[in-house]
C-alpha cells in the first residue's frame, strides 16, 4: 500500500456503468514527512475520506477485494484514513 | 486509475482475435494542470472517448472487469471522460 | 498496452516446461516517433511478429488471456503488429 | 519480492473492515549493502517482523496468498525476516 | 519477462510457511549487453539456476503459474536460463 493525501476530486458524467455512484478522489503520494510529491493516482474510497486527509491506498487487483469494488474496473482504493505515522528507524 | 488525454489511435490489421473490433486509443499521461507528459499507454475504450478528451484509465487485471474486456488480453481501458478536476489542496 | 519494436530473440534450452515451444522476443519500448528507448521486455508472441516489427504488448495477468498463454508463467505477450500510429493531438 | 527494512508503523482507526487487526508496517527499500533508499511501502506482516528487521516483501495479488490476507484489500506483505544476504557476483 | 543475472541468495529462517524449501535468489537486472544494473529482485527458481547464470524472470500473478509456486505468496520466478541473446535490430 502507499501513503497519500486527498487533494481533490474527479468529476465525470460519462463513465463505465460499473463506476456509477463511486466518488473518485485524487490522491497525491506523500513521503514520511507528509510532504506532497508530484505524482498522484485517482482512487475510489471505502472509508469516506475527505479532502486533506492522509490516507492508505491499495492498488491493482487487491483494490477489488472490498464490497464496494468487487468485480469492478477499479485499480486503486482508499482503505484507511491515517491517524499517525510512527517512524522509529531514521537511517 | 490515472488521468490522461487521448492523442491518437493505433491501427493494426494483424492482431490477436480477442482484440478484433476494439478501438485502440493512445493516451498520454497528464498532470493536474492538464499538461501532457511524455509517457503514454495504449488503451481500449468502454465510453466512446474521442481524440482530445481527458480520460480516466484503469490498468492491469482491473481493466478486464467490463463487459467489453472480460477474459481478453487487455491491460488498460478508458473508463470515464473527465468533465472537471476539482483540486482543493495545493501544497 | 505499450508500443515496442522487436529487436531480437532469447535462446534458452533450460526452461520451465510451460514455456516449451514458445518464441521469446526481445521488445524495446518506443516513443510515438518510433524511436527506440533503452528499456525492453521479453515477450511471447501470439501474432507471429518478426524482428523489426512495431508491436503492441500486453503485460501482467492480461498476458495470460490468450489460447497460447492460458495458465502459463508469462507476463508479457505481443498481441498486435502495428500498421500505423495516427497522432492527432500534438500538445 | 523486494528487500526492505521495517522503519515504523501506520496508525489508522478508520479503515476498511477487512483490515481490522492487521499491523501496518512501513518498509523502506534497501540496496544489497542494506542501505535505506527513500522509497517505501506499507505492508501487512505474516511473520511478526519488528522495527529494524530486514525483510522480504511480496507485492500485488501474490500478497493475498496467505491465510492472513486471503481475499483482503492488501497489496504488500512481509513474508520473511532476512538473516543474511549472500552476494557472490559483484560485477 | 525481464532479463537478469543471479548474483546471490537470501537466507531467511523465519518465513511464511508457504515459502519453506524454496530457494530465494537475488537477481540483478541486466541490459542487452549483459551489463548489470543497480536494481534487483528476489525470485524463486523453477529451473535450478546457479549464481552467475543469466536468467529470464516472470513477475506478478504469472509467477504463480508453475507447479512450484501455485497459490503461494511469490511475485517473481526464474523460468529459464538464457543461452544467448540474438540482437538483430540495433537502432
Amino acid at each position: 500500500m502507499f501513503l497519500g493525501k486527498v487533494v481533490g476530486t474527479v468529476w465525470a458524467t460519462r463513465k463505465d456503468e460499473e463506476l456509477v455512484g463511486m466518488k473518485l478522489q485524487i490522491v497525491k503520494h506523500i513521503d514520511l514527512d507528509y510532504k506532497l510529491k508530484d505524482t498522484f493516482v485517482v482512487a475510489v474510497d471505502s472509508v469516506q475520506a475527505g479532502v486533506g486527509d492522509v490516507v492508505l491506498v491499495t492498488s491493482g487487483s487487491s483494490a477489488r477485494q472490498t464490497a464496494l469494488t468487487k468485480n469492478r474496473p477499479v485499480d486503486a482504493i482508499i482503505i484507511a484514513v491515517v491517524d499517525k505515522l510512527d517512524i522509529v528507524v531514521k537511517t
